[in-house]
């Protein structure tokens, strides 16, 4: 058996002791008999399978009693719409478009309601996060909608826009539990689990209870109603098992090396390794701009597309895979989520050492 | 390892060979050093993976050049929305209600615009399907929908109704891929696939081209467009790979064993032992009408709630389990889907006929 580097902004790399356990237990789930694709939804086991998986995300992450945690389908893009057709009461929301998510979703709450830009980095093709101090929203806004890490162009905040009586929302995808949260700042917090969580194919959210409510835009869809969702437990239909499954294997690995503050320390190394190795290079530059930089994401380039274009080549050949940047950065993106070993980074840096020797 | 014989409406039984496989392939994909769950949804393996899952599903089911076939999310269920949504132009469809998942459909509907129910079969506690024969439509209706195989009461359509120009749009969850179906016959066809084809978390549409255009409801979020995932072969956003992967192994077993007429003639094999056995006995009783009987769903009875209770707790040490039947109808029911082997079928009625001598 041969395990690579994957460097994938997701789906990407889960830990190998998640996945040999899955493996483990394939054809017969802890003397069930059956495999977790073949059980009911509504069956004991599967019921534990989703409340013990939810009870550790609120011990990871520290979950207030009044929020709600859902896991649905459709992934985080399938929450752009979702999250207007509920909150949208006042039909009127504050977006700030930091990259290509943010501006997907603001894109999608125009279907709608009002969805105002109060500020954008595109000028700078979003290398970096506005800055929030200098903001205002507008006190009838029903949200303030960030993505608080931008996987494409590897900016994240670190730190959150005051919005007062105004729920903050945040598309967390790409940092989700790479760190703690004060989950208390927000109203309502969301992401696709495919990057740090679990396999393509579920979304968690977790939603203020006063956000709930039996009053979305009325052409919203049964199974897209957080009221239906919260008071069905996620089960309104037949949830994602084998997914939602995966992830509680992945909250026990996190609860099991230490939480999210041992989970950020070893992010933090990570980063270091390789921001501290692009900051002196002659070669490779980071294109965040360094105060938004991200944890997750790192995006990089020669500043020459011929040895960017060789150097995603050769990396395969030591087993580093999906390198490449996107075509809207261009160069490299590195993608080291929590499942990214420090050895992977290391070699990553190690074959860049080396490339720059031959190339610079 | 223990396995089974697991009697459930879904998720359901998986063929043993496929979860076989997928065990193998967990840490390491045919040598790309990764999981399936880890793979980019963009990677070369990845797209190797849809489409030939979308080549083998079209040659199970000889599907028509003029079809595009769509791997999503959010289940039978969420297309209960996309369906008017996409196809209410007229904003009037004509929906025939034969069980509860028609019934939410038809419920559904009436969000988007005008859904008639033409023909009902409530009156009978949905132990039958309406005389098509005696069935009008609305001739300026957008669609006529039905529910093909009603997975809780265990009745299914043996004819389709005749709707003239007005497309026929068929939710066949329970009973994909159970025998050959003419697709020309239909506009649309889907399925959540957890009951016959893969894990709970993907939904197949198979939808004809005049039925996917630009000028869906205007409020439809962008990824439950047809004519978005049909441009982007399904990946508008990162789709639910690894289910998608697990239905692919799942064709492939079917076109081992000889395709749809093979299986069918398995289904039929299995059914008729079954209905055979209900129908001679003095104790339990098939509870839909004979002539409209389903292969895959078969609900039945004993009359007495204590009895039943006791048939569902004995089973289990027999390893039958999943065997208790929904509360609307009560008593007992056999999923037997593909998947279920001759042998678990035998099993249940071995039980049967010792049940049927202890407490006749």
């Amino acid at each position: 058996m041969k395990r690579v580097f994957n460097f994938s902004a997701g789906p990407a790399m889960l830990p190998e002791e998640v996945l040999r356990e899955a493996q483990a237990d394939m054809l017969d789930y802890k003397g069930s008999g059956m495999s977790v694709m073949e059980m009911s939804h509504r069956s004991a086991e599967f019921k534990e399978i989703i409340e013990t998986a939810e009870q550790d995300l609120r011990d990871l992450l520290s979950i207030p009693e009044n929020y709600q945690v859902l896991f649905l389908q459709g992934g985080a893009t399938q929450q752009f719409a979702a999250i207007p057709m509920n909150l949208m009461r006042k039909k009127k929301a504050d977006y700030i478009v930091s990259g290509s998510w943010s501006k997907k979703a603001f894109k999608e709450a125009k279907l709608y309601g009002e969805a105002n830009c109060v500020a954008s980095s595109e000028d700078g093709n979003f290398s970096y996060i506005p800055d929030v101090d200098a903001l205002t929203f507008n006190e009838d806004a029903d949200y303030v909608y960030i993505c608080q890490n931008e996987t494409i162009y590897g900016t994240t905040y670190h730190k959150l826009p005051e919005t007062g009586d105004v729920p903050l929302v945040a598309d967390v995808s790409s940092m989700f539990l790479s760190e703690p949260m004060d989950v208390s700042r927000y109203g309502l917090i969301f992401g696709g689990v495919q990057k740090n969580i679990g396999p393509a194919g579920v979304v968690i959210v977790i939603v203020r209870d006063d956000l709930v409510h039996d009053d979305p835009l009325p052409f919203t869809p049964t199974i897209m109603r957080y009221a239906t969702q919260v008071e069905a437990k996620s089960l309104s239909n037949t949830p994602p098992c084998y997914g939602i499954y995966i992830c509680g294997l992945v909250f026990k690995w996190l609860k099991g090396i230490g939480g999210l503050a041992a989970m950020q320390k070893r992010n933090i190394e990570k980063a270091n390794l390789l921001y501290d190795f692009l900051d002196q290079s002659e070669l490779f530059r980071a294109t965040a701009r360094k105060e938004d930089r991200s944890l997750m994401n790192v995006p990089f380039v020669t500043g020459s597309d011929e040895l960017d274009a060789l150097f995603v080549k050769e990396a395969k050949g030591h087993d580093i895979v999906s390198i490449k940047g996107h075509r809207s950065v261009g160069g490299m993106r590195a993608s080291i989520y929590n499942a990214m070993p420090r050895e992977g980074v290391e070699a990553l840096v190690a074959f860049m050492e080396e490339f720059e020797k031959a190339h610079r």
